[in-house]
This record gives C-alpha cells, sequence and structure tokens, in this order.
C-alpha cells in the first residue's frame, strides 16, 4: 500500500512516501510561515522523485498535532482534501506519540515536549517497549516552569521543545536524563506513516469531514 | 556551524543540513542508479529552502561505507569535490556507525546489515547506550547464511538489509530479537551530521585529496 504522510506540526514540516515496508522518499523543510505555499509543490516532488502520481497514494496520514497552531491547520486542511478529493483513507496520529515511537526499544519511559509558544510546552510520556509507544500521561498544555518535578531519570527527553528551552532545562533536570539526538527531536513522517499504516489496519480512520487538529488550548 | 552531510551508500540516499543543535533540512530518496544526476540539484534545493548558500556550508560530512559502490563513489566524489573546492573540513563516517546512531538508548547489542549484493551483506555489530555507538565487531563481509549464529538474542536488528533478506531472516532468526522499524533502516544523513560533527570537535577530519570509501570487496 502506498501511503503518504505529512507532518506540519512544528518548524521543521516533514513529508514522507511508504510503500509496504520501504520508504520511498522523505522531505524534511523549515519554515512554517512558508507551509502554505510550499506544501503542495513539495509533494509533488515528493511523488516525481519516487515515479508516482498522486492517484496511486492509496492512503494519507497526518499529524494531529498538538504543535504550531497554523502549521497543524494547513496540514490537517490538505490532508483532508487530498482524501476527499481521491476518496482514500485518512489517518490522523498524535505529534507526541510519532515523537515518541522515534526512539523504539527504550526500557525506560520516554517524555514528549513540543513548543506551545509563551513558556509553555505540550508534554506527553510514554513507554516505547518495542516499536509502538503506548501513553502514560498526556497530552497536556503544561508551563515549562512546572516540568522538573515531572522528569524525573530513568528518563528519555524527546521533542522540539528540547531546542526551545534547553537551556532552563539543562540547569534544572537532573544530568542523567537521556536527551534524544538533535536529529531526532522533530516528527518524521517516515515514523507518521508506519504508525498510521498499523492504525489503518486496525481500522482506526478518520473522517475527512469532520477531523480537526488536536489544539489543546490554553483556558481562558 | 553549519554542516552539510551526505550519504549515497545505499539505495535510499539522504542529504542534510545541521546548524549547531538544527536540522534545517533532511531530504531522502530513492533510486542509485540517478545519485549522479540529482544529487547537485538536491544539495542546491535543500540550501536553497533553508535559505543557504553553498559558500556558507562550514564542513562537509560523508558517509563513507560499506555500502552501494556506485552510490560510495558517487557521495565520496562529491563530497571531496566540495571540500577541496570551498576549502572545508572533510568528515567521513562509517556508514554501518550511522546505522547503529538511530537507535540510541539501548541495553542490547545492534547488529547492521547492509546489501552487499550476491547473497551477501555487511555486517557490523554495535553497543549505543548512550548516543554515540561503541564497535563490537565488524565491519566485515559475509554470505546472508553465515549470519544466524552471529544474530541471537538480545539483540536489535537493523539496516536496509533488512528490506532484501528479511525473508530468510525470520525463517532462520529467533522471533525474539528486535527489528529496527522501516523509517529506520536507512542512513540518515541527519545522523551522520551529528557524528560528524563530534568527530570535528575531536579534530577526525580525512583528507580531501586521499579519502576512499570502504569498499570491503570479496576476496579474490
Amino acid at each position: 500500500m502506498l501511503l503518504l504522510a505529512l507532518d506540519t506540526a512544528t518548524e521543521l514540516a516533514s513529508l514522507a512516501l511508504l510503500e509496504g515496508e520501504s520508504l520511498l522518499g522523505e522531505y524534511a523543510l523549515e519554515s512554517p510561515g512558508t507551509y502554505l505555499e510550499r506544501l503542495l509543490p513539495a509533494i509533488e516532488e515528493l511523488l516525481g522523485a519516487a515515479g508516482r502520481t498522486m492517484d496511486e497514494v492509496e492512503a494519507i496520514a497526518v499529524s494531529q498535532g498538538p504543535g504550531n497552531f497554523t502549521g497543524l491547520r494547513i496540514g490537517v486542511a490538505t490532508a483532508k482534501a487530498l482524501a476527499w478529493a481521491q476518496q482514500r483513507p485518512l489517518v490522523a496520529v498524535s505529534t507526541l506519540e510519532v515523537l515518541a515511537a522515534q526512539i523504539p526499544f527504550q526500557p525506560h519511559p520516554i517524555a514528549v515536549l513540543v513548543d506551545a509558544k509563551r513558556n509553555e510546552v505540550f508534554f506527553g510520556l510514554f513507554l516505547c517497549p518495542q516499536d509502538l509507544p503506548q501513553g502514560l500521561d498526556g497530552p497536556r498544555r503544561l508551563p515549562v516552569a512546572a516540568l522538573p518535578p515531572l522528569l524525573t531519570p530513568p528518563l528519555v527527553l524527546t521533542g522540539p521543545g528540547l531546542n526551545r528551552y534547553g537551556d532552563f532545562l539543562k540547569e534544572h533536570l537532573p544530568p542523567s536524563i537521556l536527551w534524544a539526538p538533535p536529529e531526532m527531536r522533530h516528527p518524521r513522517a517516515g515514523t507518521l506513516a508506519r504508525l498510521a499504516r498499523r492504525f489503518l489496519s486496525e481500522g482506526r480512520e478518520s473522517a475527512p469531514e469532520s477531523l480537526a487538529p488536536t489544539y489543546l488550548r490554553p483556558a481562558l
């Protein structure tokens, strides 16, 4: 099955094309301000590089958030429109779950932090002893200052929030916490595609008409 | 430091641009037969998407193999030429080491398999308890049939060889061995860039004039 996956939930967007167990291509591109202009050309390029067309895509996966509001709206709107127009199944996956799934076979819990602006983060805690994460806590929106008591060793820390709030976290967390390498802190559409493929086999589709991003807006 | 990383050692090439701890962009593209035509345009596009130019690149990293001979020659030749022409440091990293570094924080050994054609694989065994792999065995070139006695649990298995020889391996290996998810079985230039950055800080540069791929050719 040829699956197209889109993630625009953070400042590094990612697109991937997965066929069965083969990753045919994957792009990561920066700068959320230009996702609206660049997303469709990037999809076209990814398909072209793999010698495929949109008609051949059999399912569409999208990163549902939480994350950057503007990026999420563009990604979810694009994925919904493609799924609806082409009459293909659509699968939404939590952005935090994708990030946890990028660090498989872990004996310790994995905490995922995504920037929520204004000194807040989207937080999720997972176990990933095999290749699929199990949620332990979250998704929640929290002030960065509330994190230290939640982040105690043994723990693996990941997500783009590590770059944004790295200085504060380095100062307030024990040094034995394991920090994911920089290139693993952004959601990869390749991993999103893998989770979506599994969800699809379990019948966990989303309806293109009603799918909405997970915003976790602050309480008013 | 702005670092450009190239990996053309397998059937999925990868390019990445890393600045400090930030991944600015990353492309994966299929089909080794077209690397020669597509590598420079892809580098140009990656730089352009990140708003950078080749002049701003401060170091170049290349995946040294073992892997696909044709791909390696193109990647290593391109990296050497760019480093020499722009007078920038060049860092070569083992392709097997990059693959092991993509699965960090592992309590168990990691076996890496890269297709060497004709029912042979390039094999390496690593420990990666933190984020940098330590070599235990290899790189070696082995017949696929010689693998089962070397691959005993507890073990994590990765590399593009899993796709190529998956049927044989599934039949001859114990089910408790952990298989890396499909999207992690190809070398990522983002991980190559991270290792290269570390090696550069340790003074482990390569000379553009003399760098050669690790071929591990069969004995005659």
